[in-house]
């Protein structure tokens, strides 16, 4: 299994919903970055949401930092975190051991590591739990964006097909922070969250379009074959769970479109620098960022495990047999996939950002530590959960 | 810059439009795989095919193979191919270097290495003549699936938001390799034809959507964190220039739906086989491949050089300046990314095969190999262009 | 920072002397491998060997699997080991802050993070604590070895030029694990703690040699030019701390030879395999395994920190300081390089299993993890210590 | 087969004794670094030196960069260098296909790869031959360090066990330029030239010991775990074909070294600046540099092509056999050896200048590449052949 990204940031996540602890290793990270768990405790906040809209359960997710910080700041040292599962529940699951769930892993991974390695209980590694180790790099990797002033946010487009088709800027992505389904504005939220209702009474579940913006954004990272930001985000993005397409820009309506329509032209804006007169192209040219906010979009089915009985194979007959899923599931998964695509775009730009030297690969100076951690307190306090 | 791509079979691309030599060095194959120019010249013809549609020019590359062969076989050393430019026509761009090209690479390849070192005659690595060593590499990715009975075929979906919404068999897909738009069958080749002989006239160009197909696949391949089949395919095509979004099974179209709506059972075929009753999920499950058809699709966008002239601005006065294209352009560059975004994905392919043991990593008996070799003289036969 | 080794099986170690817990994650593992807490601390008693000759202390390193495994065996996921570390002694150290030790990274380390980053106390990820984390990894490594009928064996050779010349077969190696020195029988044991309890009644310290064989190697493992494994080999035995030299075969002294005297015949052996005659290349040839034992030598350096004052700068002051360190430290940090450096051999070589598909990639079945769990068994019954 | 090296400037080499051409791929060359195809040639010339010594013949490599320049200065992109391989003999070579040599790859490379694929004509990638492409690299790395102040240089110490036990300054070593046996001065190169013309008329011939040399080296380049810059050093250096041992600083003298004797204090320079005082850990602590010269050594074993017959088995009736090489051979591959040891510090010397952002990663302004030329110049006129 390959459990790390990044070339220069480099997360490498461990744990499964069975195993005693989910965790992130983060390394490549300079000395002299403030980082506490608060900080990472905050961030975990977001990846919440979602289930307080329909379980109203609230699980408390302790992130502990047991190596690579000294006195509240890095060492250069891989930064380490545990959080604790909470007890499995077994029994809850033991009836299922023979069904595999149609729509998830559960199928290519009896196919890949065979029955008798296959951890029925929660999904093993292609469990949701595992994002929560990627927020906490994203955590991160947000901190290191802001020592270059740069800034990622993310929100929830549209549920089912209903939603937001509006152009959307960096603030109004921000504002999503204050609303349990990330949506960007209190209509959008109270829409989304009657449809999550409504799905949730019918035991049913959809799909949704989780856009990424980045503000602030360094001109001139990537290059143009291979280590295209276009490709390392669409790698980050795919690499998420339920994720089914990636877009940038105008992405698959530019399939739609002529050239006459999509051209965007080159002008000076008012500092005299040149940039593109509508970003058309999501901050991305070539597969380098032209400074431009970065725009991307991600698709995501939806929650496979539904009340309604689903068909499959009965694996200790090989006859056919049915599931329904009883346990509580977000109807939509792009809900909680808003705070991972989030993190998954600022752990790919924070790489870049190392990677071309614009941070400091060995160490951050206390004054330009104390600035940064001036700005991410108050960022903390506006949008505190 | 990072030329380089894949874990275990690697292909490294060199090359400018402006250089003696575009190339490519595929390191990773194991000894004893056939191996011949004419591999490389039959492939290579399926990139050209969109240009013949618009100029009857009928450019010849000839890709000449330099090292990592020995009568005729692999040695287990990289391949490397070279293809020559032909002379550069500094005269006819020489007007244009003041002058970046909105939707091209200009804008942030100054800003990033800097005026000094813009090549802006052709494009630089940006140029779509870096892609021909993506279609070379692509063919030794396709020698080497064949030995495990995979194929991989792509299509031209749809031009300018006009096409073929079916869900396509892989033989299908295969078959656009008859005609020139790359189209799947006759009537769609006669109306993407129109479409882009109307563009062409018009001076206008249009985007268009790219589906990949694999067959064969051998299940099992991918794992469930970072190396996601559905995350390196992602990456892969999205490295593609004009590549602007990426997407696998149902893709966008899922985020639509509802889960009950978009439940795929599981059923045993008839061999036996545990399988997903109508690969909704492009033979992806938890990132990992069913052994079902894989399904991805790519969003091009239409070609930014067109004859419509657009504004800009002038490096060297900067003001306002305007530029309009006169050399020869593929109206629709999705046409040409047919046979590069085939590539890729054999590419990916064949890279996870070495890298999880399927394929051999060191050498391949003769008898494995004339047997491939028969099937492979048989598929030029075929669709001999 | 980088912390993470090997290109299949990658192993990341985390945690710094100061830092709540040691560990490491182990990852592209087979599913399916038996794997115990018991395995773990068999090895780990190796490495803790020269401790007790010098302070009868028995500190109880206990290493927690906390994800990765399932039932007892892998389950392809990252195998996570936590070690916690006991207190810190920061009173211990407190005074030196201002005293980089010579012969240590401590003046390196504030070169490139700072002073203020400087976690002075221990020596942060440079301490010998993080070499724990590679006996853990080196024992999983074995434990893969094992299935493919190879073992790792070293021992130490020479302290501070007293030694060892014979050349050593396999099992005189494996029988060094019966001596607290590690050296291979029990004159050279009685000699070298002899030599060590002076070093320690002196309060000086004194280099070593330490060789590490490998037998059962599969042939055709490596590659002619940058994965020679001999390459691969160095690299990893150049990273344990205190390592200043690393050869093979006949290494150094090859330099001093003439070709004639170098010269190896190729004969058949008994089974009718080619091998050479003397392996006077430590089973490496082109940088590629031939079949016969490897043998590798590493140099260590005296431990740096002895009871003799050492001149040093003081940082506060910037005069002239001295230094003398008064805690409890090996005399000779290669006895404990034993364990370290039969670990790396070990890492490295199941990473080329790995990646050449000897060993599988996804799975191991339960008939052949039975049959090696039994030879594993009874390793640990004739090694007990 | 792995046939590229480095993080951030990656080193890929191409290429046979028997293809059509050797040469290297060198990727993450900032723009704007000025690069000719004299600069290569003439650290070509170092490489060749000892060939003149026996042979008297004068064959020229002539480097051709078929990528990666524009104008004379690198535009980012990968550079390409092709050298022609003159015709191969086969003749002279095809009565041996059958008897494998000892001392060379080729018994590996056979039970690897197959005597199918085995190309006995000069030994495939084994070939010194490949050694062309890493002198390559290791100019343009030179350039780019020179950027930064910095300048490696090495020398033969000694051959066959006789040779220069004294610490040698840079300046010492890079007076080497000037010998043909690259020994530091007038009177070791006519002991060198001695001892190889009498080894050349007895038909055998000798190890030797290459002490390579960095000044003007960065402090903290390197980290304390996997990356450690001695590790580095030392995969790079044992790639070389025929290196059989490495060390730095003291290195295998160390083992045989009391505490007190090894250690070396911490002072102030005349500068102000921290270093060690005698410098026995060349230029490294904790794998770190600490910007006193870096001073490595390689083992070069004897040539294994001798006239004296040696024993080998007969492939096609597996009795045994005896070979004699009647061709030109270098007596002692170390001579050769030093510019390729040189090139190989310095490309990892760049390799680590550009991850740590010591170097721009995206450009070189034109002043700094003009100051760079400059010296880079003179160096070439001190040092012309």
């Amino acid at each position: 299994m390959v459990s790390s990204m990044g070339r220069h940031l480099v997360l490498t996540t461990f744990g499964e919903s069975a195993s005693k602890y989910v965790g992130a290793v983060i390394d490549g990270i300079p000395a002299g970055l403030p980082l506490s768990q608060e900080d990472l405790r905050f961030e975990l906040g977001f990846r919440r949401t979602g289930r307080k809209l329909v379980s109203g359960r609230r699980e408390e997710d302790n992130p502990d930092i047991v190596s690579g910080t000294y006195n509240g700041y890095t060492t250069g040292s891989p930064v380490t975190v545990m959080v604790r599962n909470s007890d499995p529940q077994p029994l809850l699951y033991r009836d299922v051991s023979h069904l595999p769930r149609p729509g998830h892993a559960d199928l290519s991974f009896i196919k890949k590591y065979g029955r008798e390695n296959w951890d029925y209980v929660g999904g093993g590694r292609s469990s949701a739990r595992e994002t929560l180790s990627r927020v906490i790099g994203g955590a991160v990797a947000k901190k290191l964006l802001m020592l270059a002033g740069t800034q990622v946010a993310a929100y929830l487009k549209s549920i089912g097909g209903r939603g937001d088709n509006d152009t959307v800027t960096f603030s109004e992505a921000m504002g999503s922070k204050r609303f349990p389904t990330r949506a960007r504005n209190s209509e959008w939220d109270a829409e989304f969250s009657e449809i999550i209702s409504r799905l949730f009474s019918e035991g049913d579940s959809a799909g949704g379009i989780v856009e990424v913006l980045a503000s602030g954004v360094f001109p001139g990272m990537g290059d143009p074959v291979f280590w295209k930001i276009k490709s390392a985000l669409a790698s980050a993005i795919m690499s998420v769970p339920a994720a089914t397409g990636f877009e940038y820009g105008l992405g698959f309506r530019s399939a739609g479109m002529k050239g006459s329509e999509a051209s965007d032209s080159i002008v000076r804006d008012s500092s005299g620098d040149l940039r593109t007169e509508r970003n058309l192209s999501g901050g991305i040219l070539g597969g380098i960022t032209t400074g431009s906010d970065i725009v991307v979009r991600c698709a995501f089915k939806p929650t496979s495990s539904i009340r309604k009985p689903a068909k499959t194979v009965d694996l200790d007959t090989m006859e056919p047999g049915s599931i329904s899923v009883i346990g509580r599931h977000d109807p939509v998964v792009a809900v909680r996939g808003v705070a991972v695509a989030e993190a998954m775009v600022a752990l790919v730009l924070a790489d870049f950002y190392l990677y071309e030297g614009i941070l400091p690969s060995s160490r951050i100076s206390r004054a330009a530590a104390a600035e940064m951690e001036e700005k991410w307190k108050a960022y903390m306090k506006e949008y505190a959960q």
